[in-house]
């Protein structure tokens, strides 16, 4: 086998000015709780019975697959947000799928339009939704920032 | 060991609208087959003696590790296209090429250019080609449109 | 387990010219020595106690988690540069951290600016640092150039 399907999964977001843009994603996932992991993006779906859970700390420099939203910018006052949202299924045995989203414009424009993304999502799998989560972060740039949120998938015997 | 070398490829493609870009993108990935996976894009080798093999469904969730192209448009009335070609070696214990090409323009134009780059690619390996595989998709966008092409790796154990 | 946490590292680099952008980034993935893996992309630790090699040929067609800068451009006589870091805490248990960057400019312009990058974000941990290395290569363009940087992350048992 090649790589499992994840288990575990937990919602986080961050925001970060930085030296440079790559700086200020470095900050906005150490702001997250997940700047010394190793990302790796993907897209984006929850496995049938993988299990929300708080937060946990991943050991340093794993691999962990993510599902996220960035957005750096460089331009002095204006409003950036990232978000996700997860859409459950009623059947439990049917996956969830996630959506992301980030753009100039405030937190509450943005987690809109995300969870508005995953309900067109279900239904164009016409699949009837239990559960509709969504995270979201806004930031204002002084120099150059960044807003991330993430889903991060994990595996239960990594939490113990 | 952290992440084995697949033994197993398929090739496939799908179009769709969507309600933003991300939604189309998925859209295609449904209308692809692979819509309730977890993609990980990875550049775009087949190692010696993987099999290609018709479509198969995968576990919902799961990490797939894929080569593809995709395009997204909201400009009415263009025609997308995305394409991915294969170029398999002569000789068995060398490894085959994976070139993806996507951009306005029809399916024609697209596929034949993914071809050329395959092509050139296994030129510069200086390594005989017994075979060069391609699929391609086009589509005429109506407000907010996708295609995509995919070859999924995937392993001998997960197929049964 | 998902994906464990590697513990190999080694730096590489290349340039070349190709047919198509995607055929100059090939170009330079062989001039780098790896050319014939499946990168897959991530964010950019160095777990602890990861060691540093020299570069060793990896299976071919296996999937190599790999932080990497790359840029490629079709503008005739244009100086292209990628170049990474890797700054290594004085704490063995703390993790390393990896910046990229990449843009037009001289090698020495690009390198210097993701040596920079790496000690800002060590600040940012309050991690000091033992030793921080870095690669970088320039190129210029005659039709379409490209040149990658990368960190290839690895594992004991496939050094071996």
């Amino acid at each position: 086998m090649i790589i499992k399907t994840p288990t575990h999964y937990f919602l986080v977001f961050g925001a970060s000015e930085g030296f440079t843009p790559l700086n200020a994603f470095d900050g906005a996932l150490l702001s997250a709780g997940i700047g010394d992991t190793n990302l790796v993006k993907m897209s984006s779906i929850v496995p049938p019975h993988c299990k929300l859970v708080s937060p946990v700390p991943l050991p340093a420099g794993s691999l962990v697959p993510t599902a996220y939203a960035s957005i750096t910018s460089d331009v002095s006052g204006e409003i950036i947000s990232s978000a996700v949202a997860v859409a459950l299924p009623k059947e439990p045995h049917f996956p969830g799928l996630i959506m992301e989203y980030t753009a100039r414009g405030t937190k509450a424009e943005i987690e809109e339009r995300v969870r508005r993304m995953a309900l067109e999502g279900m239904k164009l799998r016409e699949r009837e939704i239990k559960e509709l989560k969504s995270i979201a972060v806004e930031h204002k740039v002084q120099k150059v920032g960044a807003t991330l949120a993430a889903v991060v998938l994990w595996d239960r015997e990594e939490i113990g």
